[in-house]
Order: C-alpha cells, then sequence, then structure tokens
C-alpha cells in the first residue's frame, strides 16, 4: 500500500469508528505534512482519494470536513424469502428486459456492465497485437483446457494478493465468469438437485440453474452484509441441498459484503455438509476501501469453486475467465474439453502479456475511485428524486445500487415507461425464482456520464412518483407501462402478463 | 473458377472417368497452350495442381504421366454396427489417449489439429492488432450473443460461395465449432433422448452426448460415400430418434463424402420425420477438387442446424466457429447467452477484419494442394510399411485417413507401444460407443514434415508385423501394450483393461 492510501485508509477509519465525526474539520494538508513528517502531496493525494470515496468533502477557502452520511435514505429490508424448494424459470423475462439494454441510445442504468470507456482498452489492443505477433503456433495446440501454464501462474499470483492461496494447477481458463459457473455447476449437480442460492440473486444464477433443469431455494440476506449464514445452516438442515451459488463480495444486485467471520463460518459450515461452494466473485477487485477476502481464503477441503473474470475489472468483451476449482479443477477442464476445447489462444496470450507489462494495478486504483464516486452522485440522486420512503443500499464495492421503492410502485411498470423515455432499468423481477422483487430495481453506477445518469434519475423519480400518485389516486399501476411502446422487444408476452 | 483449376478440372475428369488411363503421357505444357490457345503458365498451373492431387506425376526429360491408383490398398469394409440404443461412456478412454497427443515431442498422428505451421498466423496476428487498436468499446456490449453484426454478414456471404443460402439472421457465432454443436444438442434434445450419429463417429461426439447424458444409435456407413442413408431410414421407423449428428463432408475419422443425391435423401428424410440434424461441416473447406454443398443446402423446413468454424482452415486456435441453426437459431444464441454470453469480440473484429482484407480464398487453395499432396504421401508409406491385409480410405479431402489393420492387431496396443517411439496415434477404439473398431487406426496426414511422418509410419508398419507375427505364433496381443509406460498417462484405469 502506498503512503497516502495508509493515510487515507487511517482517516476513513477515524470516520468508520466515529472517532471523527460529520461536520469535523480535518487538519489542513500543511498542518498533516507538517505534524505527520510526510509531504504535502501525499496528504493531498489522501484527501482526494477521501473525497471520491465521498467521505470527506472540501468547503473552498475552508478546508476538508467529514461529510454528514450522503445517502438519506434507510438501507432496503433485509430479505425474507419462502425457502422452499422451487423450479427455476426465468429466462423468457430476462431475455425480453436484457435484449433491450444493448441499444446504446438508452441511458443503461439497467445494463450489467460498467462503461466499456472506463478500461485501458488501447494498452490491451497493444498487448494483444504484440501477443499474436509473436504467438508459438504450437501454442494452438497446448493451451487447450485447463490453459496457458504461464496466464495460470499469474492468476496464482493475483490471488495472492487477495490473501489466498491459490495453486496454478487448481485454476482453469474459461470464457468469461460465466462459462467458469456453469461448468462448475456441472461438475458438482446433476439435473433435478437443489441449489441454494442468495434472496434476491444475479439472475445468472437463476438462468444457469434452469438450463441444467435444477431446483432452487433462496435463503435471506441482509443489505450490507449479504447471505445470512443462520438461515443457510437451516436450510442445510432441512433440504437435500448439492451445491451453494453465492457472492460473498458485492453481491450482485445488493452490493452487499459479507464480513470476514460470517466467511469462516460459512466455509466450516459447507465442510461440515460437504457441499461444494460456487463462489462468484467478479467484483471483488472493485472495492472502495480494502480487498476483501474470498471465501476461498477459508477453504481447506477443496470444497470451494472460486470463480472470477477480467470482465469487470480489466478487459470487457475479452471473455477471460477463471476458476479455482479446488478438488474439482480436473473435472472442469475436461467439462471445458469437451464444450468448448479451449479459451482463444490469442486472448490468453494477450492478457498474460498485460499483466506482465504491470499497469493493471495502477488501473484498478483508478476505476475504483471513479466507480466510488460515481456510486455516491448516484445516491444523492436517488435522495433527491425518488419518492419519500425510497430506500437504497450504500456499497462498499461494485457498481449496483439496489433500490426498494414504496411498495405500490411496480418495477416492471417503471420499466416500460422509462424505456419510453430512452432509460433502461433492471426490475427487481429478475432477481429471484418467485419474483418477488416487485418495487425493487438494480441500478448501474458504472456509467460516467454524471449529467445525463442524474438526468435520467431525476426522470425516473418523476415517472415513480406519478404512478405512486396514480396508485393513491385508485388507478391501476399497470397502466404506466402501456407508454412504453416504443422500445418494447416484440417477443413473447407483454410484462404485465407477469 | 480460374482458368487453371478449370483446365484441371477437365482432365481430372478425364482420369476419372477412365479417358486418361494410368501410364498415359499428358501432351506437353507447349502443345496444350497451343492448341487450346491458352498461356503456357496456365497449363503449367493446371499440371502443377493436377501433380499436387497425386493424379499426374512429372518424370523427367519425358513429360507429365497418369499416375497409377497411388494406394495400392482396398478400401476398408463397410461399418456394420448393431444399430441399437446404447448409453455413452467414452471420456475417460479419450482423455486418456488424447491428453498424451499435446506433446510436441511426439509425431502427430494421432493428433486432431493439422500442423498449425500451415496457417497465416502472422497476417491474423496483424489484423487482430489493427481491429484491437480501432475497437470501437461499445462492441464489447453489442457483440454479444448471437454476436457482431458484420461477421455473420461475412459468413452469410462465404456460404454462397459452397452452393447454400443462408440468411445472417440465422447465424450465431460461437467459441469454436465444438460449442457451436454442444449448444444445437442442447436446444434439440433433452437428457435421455435417442441420437442418430454415423459408424464410426468423432469421439467429440460421442463425448457431447455423454455429457448430456444422451442415448445413440450408430447407423452403417460406407468408407467413401459415408452415411447409408437406408439404414438410418430403417431406424428412424423404429427408434425415438430425437436428433442426427452426422458429418456429410470429410467425416471424422473416415474422410468420407456423402454424394448430392444421397444429402438430398437425408433431408428429404428427416423433414418427413420431422428430425433435426445437426450438421457438423467442419473440414468442408478443405476438398481436394471441388466444394461439397453441405447437406443444409437442401434444407427447406429450417431443421438442418449447420456448425463450422475456422479451426481447421484458417486459425487455429481462434476458436471461432458458428451455426446456421435455421429455426432454432434464436433459441442457440439464447443457450449461448446462459453459458458463454459472447465470443470475445476482439476475436470476431479481428476474423471480420482478416476476412475483409482478403487472402482467405488463396490461402485456402494453398492449403487444399498441400493437404492433397501429404495425402498421396501418406497413403503411399502405408502402402508400403504397413500389414499385408491392411485397407485404407482414400479421402477427397480434409486431413485424416481411416486404416483398418489385420484383425489380429489391437489399436490400443499398437497406440501405448508407439507412445514409447515417440508417435501418437488414434486407436479406431475412440471411434464408437462400443468400441467396435479395435484394429482400426485414424492417421492425420496434416503435418508437413514428411521425412517424419515417413519414418514414423515405417515404425508403426514395424510395430503392427511384430505384433501380427506374436499373434500368429500364439502370443497375447496384450503384450505390446506394455513397452509403452514411457508415455502412460498415470490416471485411471490401464488402456489393456478396456
Amino acid at each position: 500500500m502506498k503512503r497516502y492510501e495508509a493515510l487515507a485508509e487511517e482517516l476513513a477509519e477515524s470516520i468508520a469508528s466515529g472517532q471523527l465525526r460529520a461536520g469535523d474539520r480535518l487538519p489542513s494538508v500543511r498542518e498533516s505534512s507538517r505534524d505527520r513528517g510526510i509531504s504535502p502531496s501525499t496528504v493531498f493525494e489522501a484527501y482526494y482519494l477521501l473525497e471520491a470515496r465521498g467521505l470527506i468533502e472540501a468547503r473552498p477557502r475552508s478546508g476538508y470536513f467529514v461529510r454528514h452520511a450522503v445517502a438519506s435514505q434507510p438501507e432496503p429490508s433485509a430479505s425474507v424469502p419462502e425457502m422452499r424448494e422451487r423450479q427455476v424459470e426465468v429466462s423468457e423475462l430476462v431475455f425480453q428486459v436484457l435484449g433491450l439494454a444493448r441499444n446504446r441510445a438508452l441511458t443503461p442504468l439497467g445494463s450489467a456492465f460498467p462503461s466499456p470507456m472506463l478500461f485501458p482498452l488501447p494498452r490491451l489492443a497493444l498487448a494483444m497485437g504484440k501477443a499474436a505477433r509473436r504467438l508459438d503456433p504450437w501454442r494452438t495446440v497446448e493451451d487447450l483446457s485447463p490453459g496457458s501454464a504461464e496466464l495460470r501462474r499469474q492468476l496464482g499470483l493475483r490471488y495472492l494478493t487477495s490473501g489466498c492461496r491459490v495453486d496454478a494447477d487448481e485454476v482453469v481458463i474459461t470464457n468469461g465468469a460465466m462459462e467458469a459457473l456453469n461448468l462448475c455447476l456441472e461438475v458438482v449437480t446433476q439435473p433435478g438437485d437443489l441449489v441454494a442460492i442468495e434472496s434476491p440473486t444475479f439472475y445468472g444464477a437463476l438462468q444457469a440453474l434452469e438450463r441444467r433443469g435444477l431446483k432452487a431455494v433462496e435463503v435471506a440476506t441482509h443489505p450490507r452484509t449479504g447471505l445470512d449464514v443462520d438461515a443457510l445452516a437451516s436450510v442445510l438442515e432441512k433440504h437435500p441441498v448439492k451445491a451453494c451459488w453465492l457472492m460473498p463480495n458485492f453481491q450482485n444486485p445488493l452490493g452487499s459484503l459479507m464480513p470476514d467471520e460470517a466467511k469462516a463460518r460459512l466455509v466450516a459450515l459447507l465442510a461440515r455438509h460437504q457441499v461444494p461452494l460456487i463462489e462468484d466473485d467478479v467484483y471483488g477487485e472493485l472495492y472502495f476501501s480494502r480487498r476483501p477476502r474470498p471465501a476461498k481464503a477459508w477453504d481447506k477441503t477443496g470444497l470451494v469453486l472460486h470463480c472470477s473474470s477480467f470482465s469487470k475489472s480489466l478487459a470487457p468483451g475479452y471473455r477471460l475467465g477463471w476458476t479455482a476449482a479446488g478438488r474439482f479443477a480436473e473435472a472442469v477442464a475436461r467439462r471445458k474439453l469437451m464444450s468448448t476445447l479451449a479459451t482463444p489462444v490469442p486472448i490468453q496470450e494477450g492478457l498474460s502479456e498485460y499483466l506482465q507489462r504491470g499497469g493493471y494495478d495502477r488501473h484498478l486504483r483508478q476505476l475504483r475511485q471513479t466507480l466510488a464516486q460515481h456510486r455516491q452522485q448516484v445516491l444523492q440522486a436517488i435522495a433527491r428524486h425518488f419518492p419519500a420512503g425510497t430506500r437504497a443500499t450504500q456499497p462498499e464495492g461494485g457498481y449496483f445500487v439496489w433500490v426498494e421503492l414504496p411498495a405500490e410502485i411496480d418495477a416492471l411498470a417503471l420499466h416500460q415507461a422509462a424505456l419510453s423515455e430512452d432509460i433502461s432499468i433492471a426490475p427487481g423481477h429478475l432477481f429471484s425464482a418467485d419474483h418477488r422483487f416487485r418495487h425493487h430495481l438494480r441500478i448501474n453506477f458504472g456509467h460516467p456520464d454524471h449529467p445525463r445518469v442524474e438526468a435520467s434519475i431525476r426522470a425516473l423519480g418523476r415517472i415513480a412518483q406519478a404512478m405512486n400518485a396514480r396508485e393513491d389516486s385508485g388507478g391501476t399501476r399497470r397502466s404506466a407501462g402501456s407508454s412504453g411502446s416504443r422500445h418494447s422487444s416484440g417477443t413473447g408476452a407483454p410484462f404485465n402478463e407477469l
């Protein structure tokens, strides 16, 4: 950690512990520099970092002050799913809603991806070109699944920085995390098996379960600390769970982060039951304060299949993912040989070349600051424009906010109405097998054009207020949906039949 | 078709029809040029092409002569499978045998890939670099499954050159043909269903069936004309076949080519039974005389899912494949969204850039000549060195010869013994669900180092002769296997337990 990062960290902890309170003035850059015997530019960088994270603010000619907790919204309520076994059928809805989100004319608040402009694509292109020109032709045969030995070695090294020992032999290179997760699911389940997931959960997990013909049992979560381990323990007692698919770090859609202690309990619990954990950790690098350890760090029995990728942190569209699959590594590598054989060799070599050159960590620091800043802007915009009674998470990483609207507002109707104003959102219906999150939405803050994002959130707020008012005055809440035909997908059932 | 190609074609037909016979002298280049009113270089190019195909030979100071049919071996016998429903369990054996073939110290007669040295990798690298540098960042979101619109348009154009009309909307870009084939299988079957395949068949098809929990029924083939359509008709009458997975063009491992008339009957038969055809056409571009049409060319009902890739013809290791999936196109695109989401965008853009630049057809002409030449050399070497009674196919495209040894020789034992001399082969056991092809092997002639290939075939012949002699003198044929421990994989059961 650089000196300015250490200072920022120390101050952030003072704020978190309440030692420094909202409104407190920080020592000036000059004072801090003198008192601590460090350069003014180091202090300035630390303050800049804290400002970007939304913890302090500069007031002209007065200095730096600890901010009031930014978002005035309370947290969404903890989820209380039914925790019973359930067939999964969500894909049709997911395709209808997300197929629209590719349209670049829309403000992509519903997108699953951060803005592609946040990534070092020109540097990646140079690395790709160089690797392709130097490519030893025989690598096209040798880098089949489990993948390039050099790239797997580099991934093993990166695991060390996240506090996790992973042997390169355990790593299988895949086509994005999505393939890794699907292959892992294929290896640890048979069709008809039961899998425990979070409530709410990433719709991609639901689709993967549906594709393999698996049943789901949804487990309670807290919007800040994620999975309720006690609830999972009771599910494991009552149901024949064959695997868990969870996101301990910056869960999609909640943005929640499981504390270390909860991760340790989770891994121990699953080891006792001999249930494999498929750990989706694609947002782990996008932390705003400190790198969270994956649950894999506590794994002693090889039951944790940790899955990640560069798609959200470095190289969107390159589709380079991997899994550190513990005792299942060879089985996963073979499943890949049987399905997609190999991840493209120029992609493996290009990413390996990029990682060797260095620069990834510098890029990540920049990306984290940018995302932290957007989070503050988006949370403030939501506080300003959304109806009274709205709740929102305050994630410590990733780029999603989970919003709970007043119960009268139907998120699918809001989605339809928003489309007619060229805004996409991800309605809560997508995030559970029983479509229970009907007045929730996931908002992506990974897009840098803030004036446009702010205007879109204002527009969303206006639509939601209107729907709320109509509801109060006895109108049907579905009616707002009918104005959204401009962008309707034209495939399958209309949304309001759900 | 260029003028020299037309002339070569005309002469090849005269040879095929018997109008020109083995030993006949062709008119000299000067005579032909004068008689036909074409340039000497055109005649020379045509003769060169025919020579490469092994149809004529130059004798110093005498001119060009029609060759004696090169391979003196007869064709292997037509396959007569049991044609009953069968569980598929081949993967363990396939992984054991093929895991070894990645070792570049071995002469790769057992490899599934042609030599990577046969491909324009430097030109591809330039196209990749250029495409990556110019990449519009938003393409990383827009080129998700079904894939880049421009690349799909170009593939639609290429279909025209193979006598097949395919709409770009029907094309889904995949990670190699392997993913295309697996996705198609997923869309047209449910676990437990029955799929008709050729006997022998590509082990990758067997593995795909095994992975999805499907049963197989194997259908008789002829070593030159491939699938026996009448046999398939009778299978369809008796069994609840849900899909066919076939290779009408240059079948792996036979190298057989179904005549147009048989393809037309096949497609009509399946349309009557409303059974989808998954057509694996990865070798279609590697013809030695004329581009064969895919069965898809006769498809009127959208029941043919045509799958191919650039892996064998242009860009090994790039893992760019596709399917023209007829009425199943949208379902396939969605399955891909659920499993690997997208084929890497830089790969899609790089190949698209390469195709736009031109040069693919020039590369293909060169590649076809090279492969045709290797075929002759390998067939001659087999004729020279293998035991009496050996039979071999004479494929008109691709890079595989299917060899039937005397019945006493066990191909797995030969495989083990060959490994100890640093030679890989693909034993016939891999190519059917019941391991019935026990004295057969597939030989890859796609590797250009002919002296080494010839020496390896000589060594194989010597080993086979010895095994044959031992068998005659009462030794057990398994004993040869024990000398092959140097390269044994160390995973799972020893080969001779099969």
